[in-house]
């Protein structure tokens, strides 16, 4: 059984202050399922794509072992195109154009060998998808979703149906602001375990990610990039590093999804570094290892007091 | 020989979304001083107030073992005074007025004992008062020194001054992207370190500190509250319980250095949870420490892997 990843596919064109790229592959299951094929196989990804997405693509995703037999290829019809830029603070994006094309229609069909799959990663795309999807799976064990302040705000009830299925939400600082209506992220998270999810995954960016659980919090810090080249893809990447490394140990302890956690921070941080996908490909498993290993080092302290008392 | 602490001593009225409080002690050496008597004596705080200074507020300073010879009391004349209001979203404040008073022809005289004292922490004041203490110093070993973006903007040439003799610099994110004019955090604490201090502490509020050494960057996470009250005095609640702690090792180390980061955000936690100077006030050892392995047990995981290889 293999680590299932529905979510969008699609060409970017995207401009930061440091370069830009065009008809880039891009969208959010590729991403999560590029950064979570360091870690385990097989990757059944299920999406749509139109007839100008090139041999080039469908050979990177060959490449990384990614199974496509749930990617549908529709005839006369073009791939979702995505174009953003990025200004001098690299927090602040525009969108310049979206073209949803054949993600209009989309409906996944999920093929019948991964119905039996197990792990689920729902990329962001609209929450009437990802429940369509999860009807379809036979016996899923555990569920991880993403989404975005769009479906917050416009399908708030569908998406509130996805949130009692899952195990795993992840969504970042200002989306869970949004969805509780409540500044302080702490009770923010309280609020949003209580609709359904078992763990929530806050992700902040350059302030690292949040992860709680029933009277547990635990922080992992960002990376220290002083290069810091196109943020596209960095939450996907993250998603597809906790996941990928979840599938990979089949230990869904308190204790792995802390280290989930951080090899989701690894790969995002990973991801940032370069433009589009760059930042994900062609790495080692001692690369992904090392940084792993740099996140456990910039948050260690010893506590060789024995209190205050002198 | 003992921690000396120079700063605003003040009188404050401050409004949150959760109450208010009039007439409050308040001001940077006030917090740091309250903050770092929980670690260490003798404390030796140089100051100025008015002759409407009450005597309860003098006695809470003795209450707190904290040395008052250093403290001015002008006669006819005020108290520096500061209203302040936090909104809905506690990160964002109005100043309702401040009124300078007896602060307006402050000169910091250090007694002839302080003038000794090897560990000095400059609160946040006018950068030609912080030059003007250090130059009675004897023979400083340690100084710590906190600011603001008021001092950046309007006396840049004499805080670059100050910047040079410093071992510790203790600023917030937005005044080291002001000071460096550079959105990258990374970046931004290198120029930063280029103009003078040893350490770098970058205090992100409910995102933690980082402290910047050669080649070492350490993160503490913020402690996860769900009741923040008052911010007033967190950074300066931060600066005593790092200069009380390491005034109390005695121990200059990088590893101790990051002990003193975690019982800096340790009080400052503390000092947010209740108005004003509350939060900090008949704290026991006990309880600071406890926070403090709380703070441990944050961002701690285990890595039981060998990396990804299956």
């Amino acid at each position: 059984m293999g680590l299932l990843v529905v979510g969008s596919i699609a060409l970017d064109d995207i401009k930061t202050p440091f370069g830009q790229i065009v008809n880039a592959l891009g969208g959010s299951s590729t991403y999560i399922a590029l950064a979570a094929s360091y870690f385990t196989k097989p990757i059944h990804l299920v999406g749509v794509v139109g007839d100008d997405f090139s041999k080039r693509h469908i050979e990177m995703f060959k490449k990384y072992d990614i199974d496509l037999e749930g990617l549908q290829i529709i005839k006369g019809e073009k791939t979702f195109r995505w174009s953003g830029r990025y200004h001098y603070d690299l927090n602040v994006r525009d969108t310049i154009s979206t073209k949803l094309n054949v993600f209009q229609n989309f409906d996944p069909i999920i093929p019948d060998k991964s119905r039996k799959d197990r792990f689920v990663l729902l990329g962001n795309i609209d929450p009437v998808l990802q429940l369509n999807v999860l009807k379809q799976l036979i016996n899923p064990m555990f569920t991880i979703c993403d989404t975005m302040n769009f479906w917050i705000e416009r399908k708030r009830n569908d998406l509130l149906k996805v949130m009692e299925k899952l195990d795993v939400f992840i969504i970042n600082d200002s989306e869970a602001r949004l969805l509780s209506d409540e500044p302080n992220l702490i009770k923010s998270a309280k609020i949003i375990r209580e609709m359904g999810p078992k763990y929530l995954v806050i992700k902040k960016g350059e302030n690292g990610a949040i992860l709680f659980s029933d009277n547990v919090v635990f922080y992992a810090p960002a990376y220290p990039l002083e290069d810091v080249r196109d943020p596209t893809g960095a939450g996907d990447s993250f998603a597809g590093g906790f996941g990928g490394y979840l599938h990979k140990t089949q230990d869904l302890s308190l204790e792995n999804l802390k280290r989930a956690v951080i090899y989701g921070s690894t790969m995002a941080s990973l991801c940032v570094e370069k433009f589009g996908t760059k930042g994900i490909e062609n790495l080692s498993s001692s690369q992904i290892y090392a940084r792993f290993l740099e996140f456990k080092e910039l948050s260690r302290f010893e506590d060789n007091t024995s209190g205050l008392k002198t």
